[in-house]
């Protein structure tokens, strides 16, 4: 798929823009519907810090609510084939489509442990890190406070929001 | 479907709880997931604050998000059978499925002008009017500023989502 201009993305008519943006944060289409309020958007990184003000306005629960709807990490959604296409390319390359049995058992065990303690799944970009990475900030991660895990998550959301804004729109785009 | 009591709600899972409740705004699962953060609740009522105050802390650009998510009345969707099976429903009870042609044209070229004037679709709580009332209402409000009708779109929201709890939740039951 060829990039977008800005241009093109400022000239959307909602039902496209919905169509085109609804999952840069997964399962969250009110992100694009409140988004879209903004245009015009000068290049991609206004479209993406538009989209990081309205996440940064939440509620806590509305921020927890984002890490919620979001699927475990290699966890059940995973294994029954209910990721997001999106989701689907950003584990594969992060290797997580080849995990060991044994690593798989023990990232199901650690995500079960997070998900218990602070009620919203382990969330990363794994598009920046590698599944030792990802292991390894599991353990670490699952020893903070809830209210630190929050906003990681939500920082980590953000960086796969922009990622994905890059699949999408060309970076050197500008009005 | 048998009325749910408020502690069954209370100890639902959240998958439970999303499936259950993510649609009482509609394509709106953040709402529901937000919300769940704030369990127990003490009866439908306290549960129906949780969604509003979720709702009334959002920016400007979400709460007109949440409009921009909602099927337009008796619009495109409703044509395409496109509306959720709650939808539906609502729409029934108010008349909208019976329509003359020219009440169709009619209110078809209404919520045209309205949505191109604010940026949203008409919302009004279908159980609440009529098709008549319907129709006035729809022509009164396009007289508003973007401001007003921003409000008074959520307003309804709210009241269309307390009429879906009442569906899953006995009024009477208490904690």
């Amino acid at each position: 798929m060829s990039l977008k201009t800005i241009s093109a993305v400022n000239s959307m008519s909602y039902e496209d823009f919905i169509s085109t943006f609804g999952n840069v944060i997964d399962h969250c289409s009110l992100c694009a519907a409140a988004v879209w309020r903004d245009r015009p958007f000068s290049d991609v990184n206004s479209l993406h810090k538009s989209f990081c003000q309205f996440v940064d306005q939440l509620s806590t629960g509305g921020k927890e609510g984002i890490l919620r709807l979001l699927p475990d990490l290699a966890g059940r959604l995973a294994m029954s084939d209910g990721l997001s296409k999106e989701s689907t390319k950003e584990h594969q390359s992060a290797g997580l489509n080849t995990l060991t049995e044994q690593e798989k058992q023990n990232m199901h065990h650690l995500n079960q442990q997070y998900k218990q303690k602070f009620g919203f799944p382990f969330v990363i970009c794994a598009r920046e890190n590698k599944k030792e990475a990802i292991l390894t900030g599991l353990e670490n991660r699952l020893k903070n406070f809830g209210e630190t895990e929050a906003v990681t998550g939500v920082e980590e959301v953000k960086k796969i929001c922009r990622l994905r804004l890059l699949d999408i729109v060309g970076s050197s785009s500008k009005l």
